[in-house]
């Protein structure tokens, strides 16, 4: 099992939220107490790898941590095998890896459950889970216009918020990138039945009416040419609602200027607290149910 | 101390494999709570290293691991000073070093329990002990021949189970490899005094009276020259008997294609969850003494 | 917070050196339960950050690492975000970086303790502290002659050292370095009101009235051009005093040949241990003063 978006019931959706409130007010638990989690990590990453084990450690239960650079990787091993070896091991695995549905196919030779932390521009499933935890937590989960800026096309964020979005209904959004790294098609089409999204709008004119700007960083990693971010200044927030957040997976670069940490409307670092809470719930509830 | 064969009296072993059966049937337990174990490896693995951590954690331990690219290392720092430095913070070190007799170096330097976790093309213990278990638990340990295929000059596992062998009768061992990776005469002559040991059979005829099939793979980081690897297709396997076992000490390549996995004769994946429970008794059974 | 010299009034040196005594005794405790510390080391090093794990993990609580070269600095992150982030997950931050005054930057944006692992050639607290604790156990805390050797400019655990000592009466200080690798004008001013210090005493001579030899290598990583070490051989031990003790903030390399480590006046070994007690005191102290 991996937790796709499409697998994903309204249901489990509100369960999740739910627990992740909860998890907020008891902060540390003993749930899965001799339980052991191992990360597999194919791409770097500081919060997404040090949320889920600060996760485990708060749920009682104990972390490794494959460095893949050391693994047996290097001396040829299939992914397929890898993940053999650890689910002897580990009682659920959290796996980052670059290839698209490479968490999908190491679901399949496990009896364990497989976190998907991102595979390359396909999905980040928990992600989009405490975007949505944060967004119920900042503004409630009504109508609203979410305005998407910047990287489109790889980040896999916003692909794994916006799927995530169709189980709700109200919700508008806005697409605003450089037109080489606008949103997939795939995803247009899979979010058309469900929610307006608008392209044709400038970031000027959206960020009169947005309820949440959520910015992504342009992948350098994952392009060659080099686009100038959009830079979300002080100067453009004066246009924007009094009551309306700025969002950012992170790491962030000059798209989000540090001299927007102060304003109250900046809700960037509340999200990265909020990831805490709903990986413990996303990790109680997959190592529970198996 | 270091767990080297030789000092392994047939009483420890089977003390050892009991435990391990112990340990298979309650999972974890609390017998090393507040220990500290630390993990320090030279060359890259997954098995070992993360089967190590998992051990020490279901035992009620806790894991320290030093990254060694990331270490002291780097300033020019002796094995023997780094094992000294380690051991006022641990309870037991599990070691790899690439250099054969690095261990023993390092165990004449601390108070602590060492554990061989693989010395270049010197020996593998653990691995030795667990392929053992492994062999009890699927066929007892009778009579029986035991086949050995591919790099068997630099394999340190095959060095470490024909030694450990020879605590046992009955046994007899047939070799196949390429001329140049063949056997090396040190073990051939130790193992004289108490095992038969053939290498004039071809695998074809060998497969037909074999009871472990225990294959490995042609190490390239310690050949330069290119080596075709035995494959061990399941077109071969139809000439093998019934009951009898293909062993691996993993990771695998082309010698195992994945086909066979699904033959209930592959006991390569039921070899690294046995490697769990022995791993598990040793640990209990070094840091205890200590 | 982060732990500054200036900052460690000789009340809060003296409850240290006091509970690393009571750390010594009870080796483990439960103060820490449930508590997460994360190290975060930019530079390499063995026991710094083994040594603060395995303290961490005997006052009963969890640690998390984050590999830095794995991490989101590869993505362009600042520190001041890496540590905004860490933040949220951490009860107390180890940070080790080779920029001056990184760590009183880092602290700055966290309400999370910092402790500072080493700044480049800016400060090393905690080696201090131990440095300390060491000479207390081992001659008191008298007057004394105190003789650096080695790299005086970029050493920064004799920086700390120098600075810590000011809190005390009856020290004298004899620094012994090539002219380039002299103890820095500012350290030297700072010191000036409180201790007797001198560049002009051979070491045959320093030798001779030496109660505590204080030895550093020169550091390859920070310096260019390459200066013969001075070598403490045993030859050069038998004109000290009989109670006297070597000490060094480890690794060594040739300053400290392996033939002086059974003379029992050689203390770096026990120096390592004192680590250990004394950063449970230190972690003890910030994690629960906040």
């Amino acid at each position: 099992m991996h937790l796709l978006h499409s697998e994903l019931s309204l249901s489990v959706i509100l369960y999740l939220l739910e627990r992740a409130e909860y998890m907020k007010k008891i902060k540390t638990g003993t749930m899965l107490k001799d339980k052991i989690m191992t990360t597999i990590f194919y791409e770097p990453s500081t919060r997404t790898k040090c949320s889920f084990q600060a996760d485990m450690l708060r749920l009682g239960g104990s972390i490794i941590d494959i460095n893949v650079d050391q693994s047996s990787v290097q001396k040829g091993e299939t992914l397929e095998d890898t993940i053999r070896t650890v689910s002897c091991y580990s009682d659920a695995i959290v796996l980052r890896h670059p290839r698209k549905s490479a968490v999908t196919d190491a679901a399949k030779v496990t009896e364990i459950p497989i976190i998907n932390a991102g595979d390359g521009v396909g999905e980040h499933p928990t992600q989009a889970l405490l975007d949505l935890f944060t967004i119920k937590n900042e503004l409630g989960l009504g109508s609203m216009t979410i305005t998407m800026v910047g990287d489109l096309k790889n980040g896999r964020t916003v692909h794994s918020l916006a799927k995530l979005l169709t189980r709700f209904c109200g919700i508008r959004l806005i697409y605003i990138s450089p037109k080489e790294l606008s949103m997939p098609n795939d995803i247009v089409e899979y979010l058309n039945p469900f929610i307006e999204q608008r392209t044709d709008v400038s970031l000027e004119d959206a960020i009169k009416v947005t309820d949440v700007l959520y910015v992504t960083r342009i992948q350098k990693e994952r392009e060659t040419c080099e686009y100038e971010p959009y830079a979300i200044t002080p100067e453009l927030l004066k246009s924007a609602k009094k009551k309306m957040i700025v969002m950012h997976p992170l790491p962030r670069q000059s798209e989000l200027p540090p001299d927007l940490d102060d304003d109250p409307r900046a809700a960037y670092f509340r999200q990265v607290e909020n990831g805490l809470y709903m990986r413990m719930a996303i990790l109680d509830y997959v190592v529970k149910k198996f």
